[in-house]
């Protein structure tokens, strides 16, 4: 099986009426494509990961309902769309924190909704279709836009600090704040990775460090608890992380670790940006405080590689993200601009916002 | 081959001429005990981090010293000095960073010096092991005069975060801030321990909470990217955690990850404590930019039980110790008191505090 990349890495594509997704949980020792035909595989792919990353999963999540409602043996509309509903709620309850996820399985609910009263089974099924196929193209426009709009912030000889995975893997292609490193590097600027380890599953070694070396730049591995001896040595100059979810007020939920790096930041004067789409941000949600944050097995912190690491007996919590408040944060680079509050995104922008329920 | 534990972990022990280790690299999966009968094999014992910790360290290069230099066949007084010389040296060149090391072998080396123009070679060896035997029993009685002075901050129903392990494991019993917890514990003080784990060593996760578990203090593991969360959530109440060198101005070298913890806590106000014994303190070196920060192998990063994790072509630095500004430290809980600067030693204890030459 084979999976479309430009040279560069495709992480979602879709053909002959199936998704296609590289095996997260298997890089960096084993570069493998999986194909889905069926609804309930591809939620559950989201649920342990060998998808992930908020807009990754968002348009997983389209595909996901698209392949399901498409196999679907309804004759009679209503029953058609009660089916048509439950899948939608099978794909909000893979994961709690990233909106893009709750955004795009809205996108989906507005085809059902808006061809449900004029169209046929078909129609809605083959919109449906259309509509994932339409979100995944858009998906590496907007990362080519937050690519483009970042780069302008990286001068030459400059080290960035990333944490966890914002990149092509967490993405259709690009990523986000990957999108904005290609792009710099791409534009003949020499700088360097930082990539922050982002213990219990290591995205940052096995993910990030995994793309910068296909894409040619230069990438230091740390562990997470390095950032602050790097940063106090003045090694690194921005920081620039993705997000799952952006509050009204600017407050940032992303990987586990990201508060840590960002009040660092500010103590040691370092500029600290978010690099996430329009479709990150969440309005009805109006501060950090609201947002869900998902606690996933501790098996992930307690076993490395399968193995049993911890003693028995320990208590343990493994929380998967946390809340970085809007006055830690420099500036949201997305793919209109860079704003330095949500706020400008829409009186600026006067961009469309619509609010998205969340499970 | 057992060591003497009094019912609780006992590091070092020395018996029979020979030198007592637990293996601290096959914790916490096998509990072994390593016996030592030549000098060499000790200093690599340092080197390796079969014995780690500060303290230990000192104490096992004074064995170290005393059985090598038991071992010497000299007849000569001079060439057995310069062979004794050779033996210091050479443990002085196992780690840069703990003072404690140094600290040792400077004991060790007053009391050649001092016996060497009245005493013979059996005298100056038997005193050398007298001296080993009594800084042994000295870090004992001083790890329970911190545990004991330090409880006395701790109220029931606190949560304390501490960083790697300034444990028993640490020191010859007891430990440093692992003591403190100890005693409050022995109080009837309900405390709740929360282990960071450590990355790369994991020491917080095979040591510190081994320890507390074979004690019955109720311990949670999070990994080093976890405390910012707690922290924000208010479920950490004081942060204690050893250390491996304090300048004369309070600033402190610990274990890779401190100064995070460090600067997090002061940002959610949050207690932030050093326990250290009194040898720790260095007062030749003025500020935390004078310590030497040893770097180790990156196959501590790249290596998880003995497998390659990272990509191929990733850099590497691995630090394995970070300064702490003084500013960050609300006190330091010493075996006579807790002071809130090192300056406070000298002038309030009138406490001989001697130069110590580093390697």
């Amino acid at each position: 099986m084979s999976i479309s990349t430009c040279g560069h890495i495709r992480t979602i594509d879709y053909a002959n009426g199936e998704l296609l997704l590289i095996d997260q949980t298997a890089l960096p020792d084993t570069y493998r494509v999986l194909s889905f035909a069926e609804a309930e595989p591809i939620a559950r792919a989201i649920e342990t990961m060998i998808v992930r990353g908020a807009p990754a999963i968002g348009i997983t999540a389209a595909f996901g309902i698209a392949i399901g409602v498409r196999k679907l043996r309804h004759r009679n509309l209503d029953s058609f769309l009660i089916a048509c509903a439950e899948i939608c709620g099978r794909f909000a309850k893979t994961r709690p924190t990233a909106v893009n996820l709750f955004w795009a399985i809205q996108q989906m609910k507005q085809v059902i909704e808006s061809r449900a009263e004029a169209d046929t089974i078909a129609d809605i099924k083959k919109a449906l279709e259309e509509k994932a196929i339409q979100l995944m193209d858009a998906d590496i426009d907007i990362n080519r836009r937050i690519g483009e709009c970042g780069a302008e912030l990286l001068g030459n000889e400059m080290t960035i600090l990333t944490h966890c995975n914002a990149g092509a893997l967490a993405t259709v292609a690009y990523g986000t704040a990957l999108s904005v490193f290609r792009f710099a590097h791409w534009a003949g600027k020499r700088i360097k990775i930082i990539s922050s380890e982002t213990r219990p599953r290591m995205q940052g070694a096995y993910l990030t460090a995994w793309e910068m070396l296909k894409e040619g730049i230069p990438v230091q591995q740390i562990s997470d608890n390095m950032s602050a001896f790097f940063m106090a040595q003045g090694s690194i100059h921005m920081v620039i992380v993705g997000a799952d979810r952006i509050a009204a007020n600017g407050d940032t939920a992303n990987k586990i670790g990201t508060l840590m790096h960002a009040v660092l930041a500010r103590e040691f004067n370092i500029p600290f940006f978010i690099a996430a789409p329009i479709s990150t941000f969440d309005f009805a949600t109006p501060t950090g405080n609201d947002i869900a944050i998902e606690f996933r097995s501790t098996d992930e912190m307690c076993k490395i590689r399968g193995e049993a690491v911890y003693p028995e007996g320990v208590q343990m919590e493994n929380p998967a993200f946390d809340v970085t408040p809007h006055k830690y944060i420099t500036g949201y680079i997305t793919e209109n601009g860079i704003f330095s509050h949500p706020s400008e995104l829409l009186t600026e922008m006067a961009f469309p916002i619509a609010k998205i329920a969340t499970a």
